[in-house]
């Protein structure tokens, strides 16, 4: 795990570079808050990983990674808005602490800035990066789209879901490590299979996401539990519970769904799906994608220790309690 | 005016291409509406016409130009939320057709999409066009978020008024120019002087703005006459009247801003500027703007023919009565 840590303080001294106390301090401020609570920055350790995997520094590609990052975090202001949400990390999300308008336009100036980071990279290597980045953040906004579109809906497939989820969440995993591929100039072959490792990736996470919400250890898990339940959100433990329940399971989901109560609501669910042994096939999807993602790592043309931090950082991803 | 019609019959052409019948439905079906809405077209005209200055062909400009326009469009629908506006040319804004929500999120994939449309320029070009792009969309969201500042505010100079005016609407011309000019190869001289043109007509041009909006011909005008006074906005004209007021018309002032009838509160605004000689004042600080932006563009080393038609479309802009 020492390639974590020493690509995780290469991003956190960027972070700590960054001087957000600029005029207009209304835009700005919100941003430096934001940035501040944190997070696992994967993404931009991803990015410097395939960097050094294709055998150049990793602080060659510093700006992708902040880009990606700060995207992410672009989104995130604008989702919470979205989801209505009221915390973020156990602190108030920035429509709450300041004002709708406030995150809007401060979501607005950290998703340019983002772009500004990314024209830091090597002139040569700017439009090609500018090519995912694009790409991706369309896929991104696409995906955030069709998770709003399934909350209005009555069915949903799961390979709907699985789409949803590829593109809201992995195809960025997914541009994060293709750009450290294009900084490392490998070869499009490689770069097309470093992409999909992050894709398939990213599902995988995803996944482990839903199986956290619901079945984490409350001590660890850092959220309340259950909360995708409590919200009916449609994640895959649902829809997997629905393709595989009898008329009269169904009834029970229902039942279920207008539980007032939080603890019994989240109890209720815990044990129906256990029955329906819901769990277990998420499980598998997930490992699916899991192994998905290492047999493309393990095609690229590269010495085997090179990959050793991704392998690390995939396993500590698939098993991690939070 | 051949110029104009015949450069905007290219941007048209360009929308008309354009296919947002796309999915998710939801996501860009706003962005379809919106762009239907219409609009001067100015920004693209004026890259377009940059281009030719500097002796290229307009069609290889294009896609910048489009970027620009998609630019102005993404902020409009962020702007109208966070005014709270019902209308955009006569028509529904995004929020109060469709939602907030909705409004947030096609805002930002158009955001998107106008670099994505940079993209599409020639790959030497990109690196150079990315970094003015940044810059220029930063200063945008700072502009509006002075704007904003400015309200809750009590004092606000004529200087500050400038400022924020030049971030919000006035760089955006000057960028949508200086991409023509580095599209087209112009130097490094030029290109500043095409982007100092572009800036002080830009700020001309909202002054212009502010003069119409209170003293405009209502049959031409095509919305209400005095919006800004009714919203008890800092204009310019507000702001030379305060900075020329006795206390007694200070109080006057304060007296009208709380008039409840819109036609009489418009009314007298109009009738109390007038003997303060504000649109005369304001008239003379565009006129200066104007003029320092033509002074930029004359000194500019091209043949006299090629700048007749930004020429001609300034004139048009400074007597525009809508």
């Amino acid at each position: 795990m020492d390639s974590i840590q020493r690509l995780g303080s290469l991003v956190q001294a960027q972070f700590d570079a960054y001087n957000w106390k600029i005029e207009p301090k209304r835009l700005y401020a919100p941003i430096d808050y934001f940035l501040q609570l944190g997070g696992k920055r994967m993404r931009p350790i991803l990015t410097l990983m395939s960097t050094e995997l294709f055998n150049a520094k990793a602080e060659i590609a510093i700006p992708a990674a902040m880009s990606v990052e700060l995207f992410h975090n672009f989104s995130l202001i604008h989702d919470d808005i979205m989801d209505d949400a009221p915390l973020r990390r156990k602190k108030k999300t920035v429509h709450e602490k300041w004002d709708l308008n406030t995150a809007i336009l401060s979501g607005d100036v950290l998703l340019i800035k983002a772009y500004q980071e990314l024209a830091k990279q090597n002139t040569k290597h700017v439009p090609e990066l500018l090519h995912l980045f694009n790409q991706t953040s369309v896929e991104v906004c696409e995906g955030q789209q069709m998770d709003m579109d399934f909350e209005k809906r009555k069915n949903v497939s799961i390979s709907e879901y699985i789409e949803m989820i590829r593109l809201k969440t992995s195809v960025l995993l997914g541009c994060a490590l293709e750009m450290g591929a294009i900084i490392s100039d490998a070869n499009e072959k490689d770069r097309k299979k470093i992409y999909s490792f992050g894709q398939d990736l990213g599902i995988a996470f995803q996944i482990k996401d839903d199986l956290l919400d619901l079945y984490g250890d409350p001590e660890k898990f850092g959220k309340q539990i259950g909360g995708d339940v409590i919200a009916n959100k449609k994640t895959l433990l649902y829809l997997l519970a629905k393709e595989n329940a009898t008329p009269e399971v169904l009834k029970k989901i229902a039942k279920l769904e207008k539980i007032k109560s939080k603890k019994v609501k989240v109890r209720e669910f815990q044990l129906l799906f256990m029955q329906l042994n819901v769990p277990k096939m998420a499980q598998t999807y997930m490992d699916q994608y899991a192994a998905n993602a290492m047999y493309a790592l393990e095609s690229i043309q590269v010495k085997q220790e090179n990959k050793t931090a991704l392998i690390e950082l995939s396993a500590y991803l698939m098993q991690r309690e939070n």
